[in-house]
């Protein structure tokens, strides 16, 4: 075992529960002048516009707005937002949303302290963003982890690219995550979500089987359990706290580093998802859901059965003993049956109106001119392998 | 199952592994004067002394040194320290060591920027610290969580008090974690220090059991499964690397409230040791370990035994489907032989120079006039009873 070194620092302040009360207390540190960074209407309809908008006058917040944030937020959307921020000189952004709203807010803030004012200009220096302004979250999807991570993911529809922009600058300085709020999510994004947390674990998790502690591949089968155990039940209960708790708790754990102790971050399906979506535009938690379970049968081999065998008897209670090669192919009958069967997702790219047009330039940029690492690692020939599979 | 609602926020920046070439820029953020705080020879001998002198001068900071801290640190010693700072106008403090040396630094550190000249008439007003000076950690034992948390626990010689000090104020900027630094521990150490990792999280685990997050219980199982893994280990090869580090990550996951997310933190062991150590100065990891069995003895009832069975099977291997009194029972067994046989750990208080002189005030000053809370309350009267147990 060859544990690397890490660093953990994770500054973000969760108030997790029925802690709204405390939301004017933490802006203020920031300043008076709010940006609300939002999607459609589903913050409308179910009343927390109304009472986030009534607490910040209440309190003498002067508060301009960016909406329609879109699913797969665009880099226009953010430059937008960053073009208010400067002209009102907004002194702290709150994001009320999924990782959509989120994303995006990372996207004002990193651009509204920045010379340039097109952020896929900053997007395109890759480099990592060390100011921005504040971002306080009240977060509405279990899904994406960036209510406490430092990255964002920004689309550009023009160029079909689908680009990273990280750094402690854009880290959400506080969130506030109350289950109930996601109680009105549609089964359907109740799905995704669970599956892009299931996902965001699981890329890790072969990598991790070789580099890191014990303690922290436990600590991964936890979160992937609490997946499996948990989303169908919020599926079916939309409003069971507990099942939406442990989800919502899921979702930030994933990615707020404790996973990568030891280890390194290889998101190798998210990198390959993040093209689907920014050439098709479809929701990214069903992208992954078609593409891991190909992903696993195609680096399948005598290598990398065991970890794959481990993962079904831990997560989804395979029996143990089975000759690994049979064992690691019950684990992806199992996690195939898992998505499309248990949380009812379409199990072709065809169904989600995704061709065969571009699965060569997908396949080419999604390596990003090296390879997916992995417990396998990828290339261009690999991928768009992968992604036929999928069809 | 009722999930509590909590705040998660813990800003300690953790550089694990061999990074401590990070440590002069990070003291530089907050100034050139530093006070080295640390315990008896032990650094000087294992050489972490020379080498952060060293670097401390190159880079030109100021030195002043707290040294002989003890193993239980005195406020007289917190006292000391907090001169020293006011004296130089020390810009941040240096703990080398482990939990003593560090929360030695967290008494230095709220005195030396508060109106009181001595940490006891601060702890005595019971109340939460929201400023100090910066303390940075360089870890050198792994037991008491100390370099992630916001608590210290110090000993009052005098009145025979141990009592604890904590708040944001105090939490240590940084910790370096290098598990090479705890090659040098003895096995009696490495042992006492492993059960208080240990404890940290059963003294939690039986709350939680009805209130906490599946996932989190999870979490906790796995890190009491590292301690049983990895002590022996440790104990047996002590420049063994992986035992280390999984130890080393362990300690600080136990207390940086991960685990208390959905819970209430409940340390009834620890309560009962602190009088142990506060009137008979015996090594707290010690202490718990010869208590915490028979607190479970104590506890078992027909409530309580379910959880105590599943402890046995989750973290020492107990086979499922036993009755549960009878599980309950071979799951304490399991407990004892772990501390008694493998840590080797003398399992009476008679072994350690504990008398019955003062067990009657010792109990009721653990319970701090209320009662001790967790599974099972209990009160003064318990507390007699369970000492009574381990002599």
């Amino acid at each position: 075992m060859t544990m690397k070194d890490f660093i953990f620092y994770n500054p973000t302040k969760v108030y997790f529960g029925d802690r709204i009360d405390q939301l004017t207390a933490e802006l203020a540190q920031y300043g008076r002048k709010v940006l609300l960074v939002y999607g459609g209407g589903s913050i409308r309809r179910n009343g927390l516009y109304d009472r986030v908008c009534g607490m910040l006058s209440k309190e003498g917040f002067e508060r301009f707005e960016l909406s329609g944030v879109e699913p797969n937020p665009r880099h226009t959307t953010c430059s937008r937002g960053a073009a208010i921020c400067r002209e009102h000189d907004v002194d702290v952004i709150l994001a009320v949303g999924g990782g959509s709203a989120i994303d995006c807010a990372k996207g004002v803030s990193a651009t509204a302290v920045s010379a340039e004012t097109d952020v896929w200009n900053i997007i395109k220096k890759g480099q990592l963003i060390t100011e921005g302004l504040p971002i306080v979250v009240i977060l509405t999807n279990a899904a994406t982890g960036s209510e406490m991570d430092m990255w964002a993911v920004i689309s550009n529809m023009e160029t079909n690219e689908k680009e990273s922009l990280g750094g402690p600058g854009i880290q959400p300085k506080a969130a506030f995550e109350d289950p109930r709020y996601t109680f009105s999510l549609p089964p359907y994004q109740t799905a995704c979500g669970a599956f892009d947390i299931f996902n965001h674990v699981l890329d890790n998790y072969y990598l991790a089987g070789e580099n890191t502690f014990d303690m922290v591949l436990n600590f991964q089968e936890d979160v992937m359990k609490t997946v499996v155990k948990y989303a169908p039940t919020a599926m079916k209960e939309p409003e069971n706290y507990e099942a939406r708790a442990n989800l919502m708790w899921a979702s930030s754990v994933a990615l707020n580093t404790m996973l990568d102790a030891g280890t390194v971050h290889a998101p190798a399906c998210h990198m390959m998802e993040h093209e689907v979506s920014a050439y098709y535009d479809i929701t990214h938690g069903h992208g992954l859901a078609v593409i891991t379970p190909r992903w696993l049968s195609y680096i399948l081999d005598e290598k990398t059965a065991p970890a794959i065998y481990r993962l079904g008897v831990r997560v989804f209670g395979i029996e143990p003993g089975m000759e690994d090669m049979k064992g690691a192919r019950a684990a992806i009958d199992a996690l195939s049956k898992f998505c499309f069967d248990t949380l009812g997702l379409a199990s072709a790219f065809t169904e989600l109106g995704v061709g065969r047009e571009h699965l060569k330039e997908m396949a080419v940029h999604s390596c990003h001119g090296g390879r997916l690492q992995g417990i396998r690692d990828l290339g261009p020939e690999d991928v768009e392998k992968i992604y036929e599979m999928c069809m």
